[in-house]
C-alpha cells in the first residue's frame, strides 16, 4: 500500500501546484518568512528530533558504518538552526523568478503574444544526510511557486519529520499539499516511475547517487554528477598568476567539484613553473602525482592512467606536461568531465581556441575554477549545479526551477485570415510589455 | 557488428560537434546554400531513388497495408524537391541562434562573467516516412552547429540515402562526420542508449511513436505527443466571435495537433451559442459528439467518456455544457493534454484566471488556438512543438537546439580574496556587452 500511499502524495502535489502558481511574490515571500520564524520558535523540537538521529548515528560510527564527518554533517545546534532560518530569509528576498515576460511579440493589430515565466509544477527532490537540505529545497521550491515532493536519508528521519512539520504548519495560507514527504527506499522507486506527474528531479549526494536516479527514470533530472576539473599553464602564461591560481583551484577548498583534479603545464614552462608549485602545494600539503615527464622536474609519485579520470575531492592532484594547447584540450575532452576548465595565458588567441572548442559549463581565462558557483556568478539562491547540458548548465539559480507559457491576447483572431490566397501576413514585431492578464498592451 | 558501427558513427559525430560549434554562421549558411543548390542539382538522382520506395509502398498499398496519404507523403516531385531546396535557404538565412552573448555580468573589477549562447552538441533524430523530414533536421542542426544522427523510416530508405549523399557531398567544407545516418531498427536501440554520447533526441512521428522514445531512453526528448485542445465559450463571450474562433480552431485544418478536439460551452449560453456552431460545423461535415447536456440543445451524436481525451485529428468535436469557468478549467485539467486552450470572453478577470490556472504551453483569450505554431508565433523555422516543460516548452525554434556555456574573463582572480575574515565584496553588476575572446570588455 506504500506505492499506492505515494501515488496519492504526488498527485495532491499536483493539484497544489496549480493553486501555488498562482500566488503573488509577496505571498510566497511571506510565507518563507514564516516558516524562518517557525523553525526559531520550534528550536528545542527540532534539537530534540535531532539527537535521535546523532544517537542513532554515533552508534553506527562505533561501528565503522560511519565517518566521523558524516556524523557532523548530521548534526544540528541552535546557531545552525539559526542559520537555516537566515537561509530561509535570503531566499524569501531573491528576486520573484516568476511573473515576468520574458518576450512580448505582436504577430498582428491587436494580436500579442507574451511568453510568461511560470514554475516547472512538481518537483520531486531525494537527498542524504545533512537535514539542512530539506529545508532549503522546500524554501527553492516555494519561491519558484514549485510543489515539492521530498525525500531524505534514513540517518536523519527524526530531524526531517520534525522540519516537515515545521514547514507544514507555517504554510497553511501555502495551498494545501504543496510540500509532500515520503520516507521509505520503495517509495523512490515509485517517484522515479511517476514521469506524467512529476516534472524535474533535484538528487542530491554523491556521483554514483545521482547517475542512479538518471539511469532510472525517464523524468528530467538537475544534478550534478562529477567534478574533473582542469587548470591549463600555456607556454605563454604569466607564471606568478598561473601558480596563483593553481593553488587557489586546489588548495582553497579541496572538497568541492570546482576544485581542480589535473593541472596541464606547456613543455616550454614547465621547467620553471612546475618546481615553483610544487613547492607551494607540498607546503600546504598537497599529493602531487605526475606522468613522466612531470617527474623529469619534480621529483613527485607517479600518476597512474586512472588519476586522469578520478575526481579526489582532497588534497591531491594529478600533473601532466603538454606539446601544445590541442593536446591539452584532447586531454580534457577525454578525461575530464564538462564541468569547469581555466587556461592561464596572456595569449587571446590561445585564450579563445581554448574558451571555444571545449565543451565544458565553465570555461575561464585567467581566473580561478573555484568560481563556478551560482552565489559567485551573482545567481542569487543557488538550485544547484547541472552537468547536464539541456534546460539549465552550471551553477543553476531559482529560474532553473522556471519554465514559461505562451499567452496570446486576440479579439477574435482567426489563423484562416493569414492561410490561402489573399493570406494577410504577420507583422511579427518584438515590443517592450509585460502581459496585462486579459488586455491587449495597446488599450 | 551493426551496433559496434552505430556506436562508431556517434562517436565521430562527437568530434566533429566540437568543431563544427566553432565555425562561423557565415559558414554555416554558406554550407547550406551549397545543399540547397545541390539538391536541385541532383534532382534527376533524388527522383529515382524515390520510385524505388514509392514502387514497394505502391505493393504494399495495393496489399492494404498502408495508406493512399501514406503513399502520397512519400512521393516527391520536381516541384517538391525545389520547394525542400527553398526551405533550406530559408533555414540558412535564419538569424543566427550561436555567437550571442545572452547576459554579461561583472563580478568584480577585470572579472566579467558572459552567458554565451553554444550549440548541444550532438542530436538524435528519429523519424517516419516524409523524406523531407531527412533535409529540414540535418539543415536546423547545421545552422545551429549540431552534429546530427538521422535515422528514417524503411519505407524512404533509397529516397534518405540520396538525400544523405547530397548533403554531405555538398558539406565537404563542414566537419567531417557531422551528420550520421542509421537504418537499422536495432541502431535506434542503440542509439537510445547512448546517454553518454548524444544530447538530445528529436523523434517525428505518431504520438505513439514519440511516447516509445521517451519510455526507451534516459536522454532528454525533444518532441510532441498528443494534442487534446480546448475552447471555451464564457458566459460572456462575443458568441460571434465565439462562434468563428470555434470553426476556426477545428476547421481551418483538422488534421494538425493545434486543432481542437473539444468545445466547452458555459450553461448560459449554451442555447444560443450551439445551435448557431452546429449549423456552421454540419455545413463543412463536423461531427459533433455531445455530452447530455449539450443533446438538450442540439440534435447530435452522445459523446462517450473516451471522447474527451481522444485527439481526433478528423472533422470530429466533442462538446461539453459546464456550469462555470471552474469547471472547464477542470475539464481541461483533467483530460487536456497541456497543449493550447482557449477562452473567449469578454471579461478580463476571467480570461486572466483561465490563463493563469491552466498548465498548458500555449493559453489564448478571444483568439483561434490554431495561432500556436512556431511560424506563426514569428519564431523562425520551426524545430518541432515540445509537450514537455523542461528547455523548451510549445512551438520551438532554433533556440530549442542550443545551450549556453560560461565564460569567465580574469586577470588572475583567485577565489581566496573573496573568502574568510577580509573577504572582498563582489560587484555583481549586470552590463551591456558581447563576450571578446580573450579580453576584458574594458581594455
Amino acid at each position: 500500500m506504500t506505492n499506492t500511499e505515494t501515488e496519492r502524495k504526488v498527485e495532491t502535489a499536483q493539484t497544489a501546484a496549480l493553486q501555488l502558481a498562482q500566488l503573488s511574490d509577496e505571498q510566497r515571500r511571506t510565507a518563507l518568512l514564516d516558516v524562518a520564524d517557525a523553525l526559531e520558535a520550534r528550536t528545542d523540537e527540532i534539537l530534540a528530533a535531532n539527537e535521535r538521529d546523532v544517537e542513532a548515528a554515533e552508534e553506527l560510527l562505533a561501528d565503522g558504518e560511519y565517518t566521523r564527518a558524516f556524523v557532523d554533517r548530521l548534526t544540528l545546534s541552535v546557531s545552525k538552526v539559526e542559520s537555516i532560518a537566515e537561509m530561509v530569509r535570503s531566499v524569501a528576498d531573491q528576486d520573484d523568478p516568476l511573473e515576468k515576460t520574458l518576450e512580448a511579440r505582436r504577430l498582428d493589430e491587436g494580436l500579442e503574444l507574451y511568453k510568461v515565466a511560470v514554475p516547472i509544477g512538481v518537483v520531486g527532490a531525494v537527498f542524504e544526510s545533512r537535514p539542512d537540505a530539506l529545508v532549503q529545497i522546500a524554501a527553492l521550491g516555494l519561491k519558484s511557486g514549485n510543489a515539492v515532493i521530498l525525500k531524505g536519508g534514513s540517518e536523519a528521519l527524526h530531524s526531517n519529520r520534525t522540519l516537515f512539520e515545521i514547514i507544514t504548519d507555517a504554510t497553511a495560507d501555502v495551498p494545501d499539499g504543496w510540500a509532500q514527504q515520503i520516507e521509505a527506499r520503495e517509495d523512490v522507486d515509485t517517484l522515479l516511475e511517476m514521469d506524467n506527474a512529476v516534472d524535474l528531479l533535484m538528487p542530491r549526494g554523491s556521483s554514483s547517487f545521482v547517475s542512479y536516479i538518471q539511469d532510472n527514470t525517464s523524468i528530467p533530472v538537475l544534478g550534478h554528477t562529477e567534478g574533473v576539473c582542469h587548470v591549463y599553464v600555456d607556454a605563454d602564461a604569466n607564471l606568478e598568476m598561473a601558480e596563483d591560481i593553481a593553488y587557489d583551484a586546489k588548495v582553497q577548498y579541496p572538497a568541492v567539484c570546482n576544485a581542480i583534479e589535473t593541472l596541464l603545464v606547456h613543455e616550454d614552462v614547465a621547467e620553471t613553473f612546475l618546481p615553483a608549485i610544487v613547492d607551494r602545494y607540498e607546503a600546504a600539503d598537497v599529493e602531487i602525482r605526475g606522468d613522466e615527464a612531470t617527474r623529469e622536474f619534480v621529483d613527485v609519485e607517479a600518476a597512474t592512467d586512472a588519476d586522469w579520470d578520478t575526481e579526489y575531492g582532497d588534497l591531491i592532484v594529478s600533473a601532466r606536461v603538454v606539446d601544445s594547447l590541442g593536446t591539452a584540450c584532447n586531454h580534457i575532452t577525454t578525461h575530464g568531465s564538462k564541468h569547469t576548465e581555466s587556461i592561464v595565458t596572456e595569449d587571446a588567441d590561445r585564450a579563445e581556441t581554448f574558451m571555444r572548442s571545449l565543451d565544458s559549463a565553465s570555461v575561464f581565462h585567467n581566473a580561478s575554477t573555484r568560481f563556478a558557483d551560482g552565489y559567485r556568478y551573482g545567481l542569487g539562491a543557488e538550485v544547484g549545479i547541472s552537468t547536464g547540458k539541456i534546460h539549465a548548465r552550471g551553477p543553476v539559480g531559482l529560474e532553473g526551477l522556471t519554465t514559461y507559457k505562451y499567452h496570446l491576447e486576440g479579439d477574435g483572431h482567426l489563423v484562416a485570415t493569414y492561410a490561402g490566397e489573399d493570406a494577410k501576413p504577420y507583422r511579427h514585431e518584438e515590443f517592450d510589455g509585460e502581459w496585462m492578464p486579459g488586455r491587449l498592451a495597446g488599450e
